[in-house]
């Protein structure tokens, strides 16, 4: 990790590559099998909605495995994991690694507790097609020391940079870094992506639903890595974009699902 | 299958006997059990509080039984469902017929997993008063050949409809058919209700809660077959306005709540 | 319960010491675990960050007890109790009881259904610090007789005051007696809180998010007593506010949002 660490491009909207993945999202509807935590199941629907995915959010042991073979790619996000849902989260990463099917783990707060640190590695060595996280769980899913507070990062994106690289060595998948900057890596490239809003971070599921967002993505992509990214420059435009609209915190949720449902279609 | 079937009526707002409907359940507040995926329960109790209905989600194996002898009338839809829940549906559905409580069962992706479809079989054997599915739902259930992608219908609600009028014959239940338009039948009487728009489609759960909203007309109007069109007819006339006041998904899913909030009492 | 009672004080904004606690919680944003029902995760997750607090739901028995070592607060509420949750709550009580970490306890529908009550009735010997309930509620675990109609109550917060001073006293906790006015009380002396609108019982989890702000604010006031009674008045405010700029239940939620986000820094 004592290399330096070359950013190889920085993405914004408009940008071509993105706005014709997000054409060709309204275009192929992919149906993305969600396991994500209670907090933001409604939230996640509503944001594959509005930019033309069809979510499903499938998540009993009986049915889980038989859904990621109908499914064009799938979520595991760990925020409110119980015992149960870690046995359906291996059996969907374990189904998807065996189909070929684009999978995105969100390993919410893990490094702050310790069971579910368990379970994502476990789930890491099932081969996640993306990793997306904040700082925190980057640098702890890294190896490397760094502060969490809960579920929300105390360290920024820039400082964690290097462990997102080195992650993406080690584990073979793209490491979706996000944070006032987002950074997208494979290991060999740095996507930076800049924008977005402050007030994201008192929404919740902001963080959530660009997982399930770059989930919707793996499918339409023609890389990994462009799909974190073009979900990203989608991300920080539609929250520059409704952040302007906004009253507070309430309204910029509604006007983010408003801005997601008509970007590229204006 | 093969009789030619004949649309008895065809209803739209204003509509008189809808109307009261409205009047009566804002009036009488019936208390409805819900017990539905977890994508949607906030977004269910609040259009039930809208229309004035009393919502509660009372889903653990110790108190389902209880709270089906308080409540007015019981939805199930086995969206989320898991192995846990399967247990609390089936002591739920069987109270209800056991005390004559009124209920709906919808049965969100059923032919298209096949551990849900056989507790939806068990269940439409405890004799739902309602039966409401989009158009694969209702052709799996009625024995048809039917496509399906995820949760959402790949065939339109005309193509299924005399597969809704078999399945209301065979189960007993009134069978609501949702889609661009619905249909409702009791397997002799064909209600048609047009109406709507097409961006109810991108914002989740507004199938899921139209099921609620016909379990709490249920201990309301004169017949099931009436409670079922009431709700149909209440949501296409929402669905319209809010459309015409929204710039997206995210204000069109508030607007919808308001128009339910405000829907009679202007 | 015979005795007369005395009001000591009546709150409203805008009120120094509520300003003061709502300055200072922005400031200190304390990690608030929550423990609560599947209907009102997302808005009581989205009311949290809105006043500036960093909400946590961590819900799985092997995490609960750490999780409560690093959090500043606990809220746990019953709405949508399972036998798993059960015992999560227990453990997390315990674990706050050992830690001297503050606590509050919705009692959600206890009275109206034997498990939950009983559940109620082991936490309650846990000491929470504050015990949020509607009259209903805090009629039944008083020992008096009140009216429930599934989780909304049917009598007046008046009439449940002594009832409340009582539980203050045989529990030690703070009581939160919500209602069309407030009363908040350590069994000597009562805070009278008294604004809101009517719509708030129309939009779900108003009241359970009144609890998530009360669990806030314990590591922040000075007293548990203040604590309550700085969160009744914040609510109070905001929810007026918000009824003037909304159209219907939808665009209060949203307005409710915006007015708490903004509250204390106009």
């Amino acid at each position: 990790m004592g290399q330096s660490i070359v950013i190889t491009q920085s993405r914004t909207w408009p940008d071509t590559g993105v706005f014709e993945d997000l054409v060709r999202l309204r275009d192929k509807a992919p149906l993305v099998h969600c396991i994500t935590n209670t907090v933001v199941t409604n939230f996640t629907a509503n944001v594959l909605l509005a930019v033309g995915a069809s979510p499903a959010m499938v998540v009993t042991i009986e049915e889980v495995a038989d859904f990621v073979r109908i499914a064009q790619s799938l979520l595991i996000n760990v925020g409110t994991i119980t015992t149960a849902d870690a046995e359906v989260m291996l059996k969907a990463a374990g189904t998807a690694l065996e189909t070929d099917t684009p999978w995105v783990l969100d390993p919410v707060a893990a490094g702050a507790l310790a069971y579910r640190t368990g379970i994502v590695g476990e789930l890491i060595r099932l081969q996640p097609t993306v990793i997306r996280g904040n700082a925190s769980e980057i640098l702890a899913l890294s190896g490397s020391a760094g502060g969490a507070k809960g579920v929300d990062s105390t360290v920024s994106s820039s400082e964690a940079l290097s462990a997102a690289v080195h992650l993406a060595k080690i584990t073979g998948a793209v490491v979706a870094l996000s944070g006032e900057v987002d950074y997208i890596t494979d290991g060999v490239e740095v996507i930076r992506v800049p924008g977005g809003h402050e007030i994201m971070t008192k929404v919740t599921g902001t963080g959530c639903t660009l997982g399930a967002l770059m989930a919707a993505l793996l499918p339409i992509s023609e890389t990994a890595l462009g799909a974190a990214a073009s979900a990203s420059v989608i991300y920080a435009v539609a929250g520059e974009r409704a952040a302007k609209l906004s009253r507070g915190t309430g309204s910029f949720a509604v006007a983010f699902l408003d801005e997601l449902s008509t970007l590229g279609i204006e």
